[in-house]
């Protein structure tokens, strides 16, 4: 039986890293690497950097592999999520059967925490035969972000909604919450709102040394924000930010 | 002047302290660690643990202050909460100027944490003089749930909410998400929805020992773990749960 370890490893702190994500990388026949290209925003070496640091156990090997790149050009965005889930899925499986016999353990580094907008939970369940899954969860940018600020990200007793840039340009702000916490924006989504009564928090590069944030009242701090986000880009050739938006009642 | 670092620690597994948060310990002068009383709930004893698991300086000592009790009769129930955050601030106040003198790093062992359902920041916010306030992020219950039913909390590219037992039995299903969590539900107010179409995926003591999950068609397993949740409390003294909801659209 073949056991996979999906293993949470924060979003870029080493300090992030919980002893047991550290004793499931340990605990690994086998650590699987993905390259995803040459782009800066490349993750292999940070996953390289922790394993390098962390690993003591000498029965681990690492192994790296090309991950597959999503057929843009797919009208269907479900099915191009779903090919390419399962072209990983065979990837995967390849790179264990050229290291591993029928059994063994099999750990993969996971940005963030495997539960929250990852697909490797989903991909894990394509792999024929069927591992057990193991999950170790991780420090999520969510929680950086609020870390940063010093920020409770609830009110008391309050909800709150966790969606993503398009969501929030396609429909505007959500019924049922007055805190609205935004991912996987691909711009500015808030810009698509009246900034009136709202205040933003905003991270990028969050947990790692170029971490910047930016907080205040959205009518006043949007415009900054964007040009800011719009020079880090440009800086680092790649941006990964997420917000927190609040609606005074 | 004081530093006051709020330290999530995770919600019952050691394993899930990060590498920051037994860094921040060390380099704390003084933690305080809260008693509430004499339940089995006290995480006291937990806190006592980790310290004795992690610390490593010598010159770190521990302070256990007598938490306020919160005023049930109050009628007003954000009074009550504001007036036992200030008796809180007051306690913590105390309790760092008997150990302190006017500087130093003082750390709070914070379940689950700082930044979700939790009063810490609010109360810091009340010290006066003002700390230096810091938070370092720790594993939540949210997250303990998701690793022990490994789930992908979100479906892809959809939004989640998170909220309270008492909003979604005052509420109802909220719009704009076919994903719910629910937190701080003292009894099981799923009960209160229309079962049909509905998956829970429920936990309690998550991260703990005497963890116990389940998860089904809500039809079917709802009544189990009522019953299920009812016997545990029984058996334990007290019970903390929490759940996520998925409606099939």
């Amino acid at each position: 039986m073949m056991t996979l370890s999906l293993i949470g490893i924060g979003c870029g702190d080493p300090g992030q890293l919980t002893r047991a994500a550290i004793r499931a990388i340990n605990a690994a026949d086998l650590v699987l690497i993905p390259r995803k290209g040459t782009t800066k925003s490349d993750l292999a070496e940070l996953r390289r950097t922790i394993c390098a640091d962390v690993l003591t156990s000498k029965n681990t090997r690492i192994a790296e592999f090309d991950l597959p790149v999503r057929d843009a050009e797919e009208a269907d965005y479900r099915k191009g999520v779903d090919d390419w889930h399962d072209a990983v899925a065979a990837t995967w499986s390849q790179t264990i059967a050229s290291h591993l016999a029928s059994e063994g353990r099999v750990a993969l580094l996971i940005w963030g925490d495997p539960s929250l907008y990852d697909s490797s939970l989903r991909i894990a369940r394509r792999l024929d035969p069927l591992p057990k899954i193991e999950v170790v969860p991780g420090i999520t940018s969510i929680q950086a972000l609020c870390a940063a600020h010093a920020l409770p990200l609830n009110d008391i007793g309050e909800p709150f909604l966790v969606t993503t840039g398009r969501r929030l340009r396609e429909g505007g702000w959500p019924q049922d919450t007055n805190t609205v916490v935004v991912m996987l924006d691909g711009g500015t989504a808030f810009q698509s709102l009246d900034p009136n009564g709202l205040h933003i928090w905003w991270g990028a590069y969050l947990g790692m040394p170029d971490q910047i944030i930016m907080s205040g009242a959205l009518t006043e701090v949007g415009p900054r924000i964007v040009a800011l986000r719009q020079e880090a880009r440009e800086r680092h050739g790649w941006i990964m930010d997420s917000y927190i938006l609040k609606r005074r009642p």
